[in-house]
């Protein structure tokens, strides 16, 4: 089902992943007969140089290939793709095998956002899953942010080749930062709770112009999956509706509302620089968790949720696209939408890094995107 | 799948059709207890007076309940219907099962019709069945319409109580006609490809204006479900895509495209009461062949596609609705749309009659809509 | 200025009606010279075979020519016309410049209903004219509707012939017509109001299915040009905001509520021909009062108001378009709107007759459009 | 006339540019009685703090007051300043009375886009002004461009406090650059028709995916303004319709057209950053041509046209707003808009500098936006 324009069906996401593969991998092979000709139409997403395809919005009325269909494809493939890496690859063909596995990474953790976006369109919604018994240990205190303060200077940021990384974190150059402090903790569901209560969605003062229109034409009172009966709170979640817990980070909110909160705390959000800077010397914490724990203080920086920086995508000083159809993986997308840092409890494992650049619009609230603070040293 | 906000999905129909027996016979019955009490939100389609319902356009959306669960749904609530039946049933309720009866007669041809649409969507259509080796031996010759002429005077129009209609065919009553003409066949295709070979959909004269703003903005050339290769039209049919058979009548198009062919013809459209006059002296003629062969003349007159008259749909004088939800089934569309008469194909065994008044918006396609010519006599 | 697409700045307006005597009365004469090559992209309506022209939306950004030019315009053609009438006119063109008097009578009209709505969009709107200190007598006292009773059998409806008249008031023909009474007065505000108080905007089950979706959409609570301060209620008019009196006719209401206010009152809209076998028997009154007073029960039928009948807007039997352009001028509309007999206080001196048919969009509140009740004899 | 939402009145720039002076200038002083009540409402462009205002879309329907009402109003106004600036104002006021002179040289130059997008508007469009017999003797040859050649470094970015500058080019700041080349010239016409015959619109390779996505929704088939007959380009200018001269720098090009030239031709738009550190070390000049000519280079780096930068609309470190409603001025747009830097042809003399930051939005074409390109070094 779509359930919106940006969400695409269950099955579309398998199938593309899958079509990834043998567009990038297999073609040019001895293995390389399609499966099915018409799936180039069916299952490019946005790639021009191989040619025409479905209108994204229209992915919800393919009837066919079913959901089985699609199964008996991705198998196809994989075997195919087996095959291939039993014998001798090139270095381009294992690069591209690589990225196809990092596609589908970001394809697991899209098809979640959407398969949960769509399940809370119902009048009444259906969990996902069952919520472990138990879980973490550390959402019973809502700990508080210890800023983490950093020197200014030159520093060298983007990916330094040591593994795997998209072509938007390259080259690694160097930045100029002022000091700054940013803080240890995501902002959480009690704080943001406050800001509301504050009467934070009803105060123009505290947004972006454009904020502000969405607050007034999408009638926002609250981050997205959020519900308020009888002035209490609950949000849905992969596990279904749950009473919102205030030491769990917000997520769901838009860069909008991260921007205002920011502003009614008299902080502001950092910038990619001064996450990545930070970030890189902390450990990636794995969390598994379908939904966003905090995760403690000291422990760790990553977060469960994406962050929102106040950078907009672009690209960096020197930055290439790789020749070909991948070169449309990043490159085309570097404008009017913002970088978020980080990665979500949702993030498959072995799929985040200090470097590395997530990029959504700015009222975007279907990811799992929320706040991390920072400001100016004083 | 909703192809269109018109359309609803498949399994839609069959839970609302059952909601219905549900809603308006097992209510307030000791076998009332609702299967689900989350079905009425679900399945209500416009009945305002049984409470809020599912906007249209998100039909599509409901994840839950399975088509497996609505299967389940459909035996519990005609095993209970049957039990009812079994035993003594009170005027009111017995008029309620008829009716229940012909809204899901309605929803069986309103499915099919959904069906073709959403199949149509996808870049590849699939067939919903395969053509039977013999289906009519009529289809070869195209048959030459033959006008049948009328004299003017006071007629008797509307259903006169001897068997099932619907308030809408109510009350019969009076109408003047001035003598006039109606042909004993539909337009067939061969007879619209002239139209469109005459530039018939970039002449302006020909068009109403509001059609013509169709014209340009849809950018129609042909009625819905044609396509044209190397000059070789093709038409798609629940039979899959077929080449186009001149002798076969011309359906899926709009009030408009019917309208602009009759002036092009220097014909129009009949009226209600001419259609009725005429074909009350006919046998209704069945024909169950998905799609529409022309019907010779002499034997038929309602034709296997419902036929455009020039009648905006509206209550006859005297018109009452029934009391309570039921009256909400007919009256309260009277506005802004046309009557249709006749049957189609696709229209399931004993739903039709003479007094039988489809309607639909002027612009509708996706119905089996065709053209029946008529003259002022001379 | 443009205040909406269905409005027209009062320039375009004065420049239309000059442009139609141009092109239908002087062109192909030896005065024929026009008096600007551009002015056939810029003035005409919609009249398809005399070529393209502006987007009707489009209309409130013509810089050029302005208003004063546009005077000159009209003097210059008003001198070529004058001329023309001196010397012998054959019957065509006769005809020709007494359709282009009926047509800027129209449009007298429409600027003066244009004019209103434009000055009603400011925050503070200005009067248009200085109400007269005395305009009339009998708006101090609410008439009391008399049911004006008639027999049924068949009727001789459309224009005789015995004077002007558009081509889609002919042919005169018959009509059947079963016992009805209609209403000596119009619906009255303080009537109207009473709707509102009893919560007529709220309660679906009064309303065609479209016309409940407008009340959502578009937020009516009332009748356009009323507002409401402090439990008191006012209407804006051209004479500026007035004081709400309950004596008046209620105007501006779109044919959703006044089908809605009917059937709360239990009655039912008239048909075309109901209002014109009754009306024939009374003569026209002008108003000329710019605001609609109540007219007195038995003086009048015509009343101050067009009034909304359940007709739609098609050809009477027999009803042939004029040759050339001009049959643009109303046959072209035929679908999707509702006819209203009448007239209005600011429909110019000699402009109606009770077999005149006006129509709009069932939706359209800016023209004078009122409610007279009629019903089923007993 | 409002030809589209961006669009203002000419009368309602006069009239907004007023009460700015009259709102944050004479409110709470002795000459504060403002000259109309209604105003506030009807000329606050955005400012949320000091009350509601006409939705920008509506200004076009704005019949009252008169364009000689604004007239006095501005006459009032200036009356009541220069009484205030012969007595002693504190250096808050001061303050404010610069920033409104310099708020209304940026209207002067709106009101020119504004006026120019009108009268385009038109079938037959008018020219605003007479072009001067002589204007500028440079525009007959072509010039080529030289790359300027820059070192990397820290260099510092923002205004220096020597002069008057908005909040948005403060604070002063250090920013680390890599090499990088910028050319002396900007792209002219003759450049960007290559562009457009080497199908440079119908590449989807060489365009950002929102680009694309416009190029194929808008029909853009080359810079706003420009028209082809019979394989002659022409475009509008404030002058009216001109022969393209080849050697003019190339204006009313969107974001996407800038940033898919600069692909085209293997190189990249400057940044803020790089091109004020070029800026720096030429003179401002002012043209005053209402058109853009091509400016010679090593006389003069700021061009006719603003140019687009890689930088989304941001703050700079430690950016802090003004307090109270002017802090509204900038800060509440930095989201989704695209830095430019420059000056145009019509923007009033002493308007910019080479920190200014211009902004709008990437697909706005009605401003005089143009493109300079740079490379990274080799």
């Amino acid at each position: 089902m779509q359930s919106m324009p940006d969400v695409s069906p269950t099955k579309w996401h398998r199938a593309h992943t899958t079509w990834f593969f043998e567009t990038f991998v297999l073609a040019n092979t001895r293995l390389g007969s399609p499966y099915d000709d018409g799936f180039d139409f069916l299952f490019n997403s946005y790639y021009e140089t191989v040619g025409p395809r479905v209108d994204r919005a229209r992915r919800g009325v393919l009837s066919r290939p079913s959901a089985i269909e699609i199964g008996r494809y991705r198998e196809d493939v994989d075997r195919r793709v087996e095959v291939l890496l039993d014998e001798a690859l090139d270095e381009a063909k294992g690069g591209l095998v690589q990225l196809g596995i990092h596609h589908e990474k970001q394809h697991q953790e899209l098809l979640l956002m959407d398969v949960k976006h769509v399940l809370f369109q119902h009048p009444n919604p259906t969990a996902y899953a069952k919520r472990p018994s138990v879980q973490f240990e550390n959402t019973h205190a809502q700990p508080s942010p210890k800023p983490i303060e950093t020197e200014g200077g030159v520093f060298e940021i983007g990916a330094d080749g040591s593994q795997f990384c998209f072509d938007n974190e390259l080259p690694r150059h160097q930045q100029f930062l002022e000091p700054f402090s940013i803080d240890s903790t995501l902002v959480s569901c009690g704080e943001y709770l406050e800001f509301i209560e504050d009467g934070g969605y009803h105060r123009p003062e505290l947004w972006l112009s454009e904020g502000w229109s969405s607050v007034g034409s999408l009638g926002w009172e609250a981050p997205l999956y959020w519900t308020c009966e009888d002035d209490s709170w609950r949000r849905f979640t992969l596990f279904g509706s749950e009473e919102l817990n205030p030491c769990d980070p917000v997520s769901h909110v838009s860069y909008y509302e991260a921007d205002a909160f920011a502003r009614w705390r008299g902080a502001r959000l950092p910038t990619e620089a001064e996450w990545e800077v930070v970030a890189t010397r902390y450990p990636v914490i794995e969390s598994y968790a379908f939904e966003p724990p905090q995760v403690t203080a000291g422990v760790g920086f990553f977060g469960s949720v994406w962050q929102w920086t106040q950078n907009a995508y672009s690209p960096y000083p020197g930055f290439r696209t790789a020749p070909g159809a991948v070169g449309e993986y990043n490159g085309k997308f570097m404008v009017n939408q913002q970088v978020l840092r980080g990665g979500a409890s949702i993030t498959p494992e072995d799929h985040t890094r200090s470097t590395y650049r997530n990029f959504f619009y700015a009222g975007a609230r279907w990811p799992y995107t929320g706040i991390r603070l920072a400001r100016d040293a004083r």
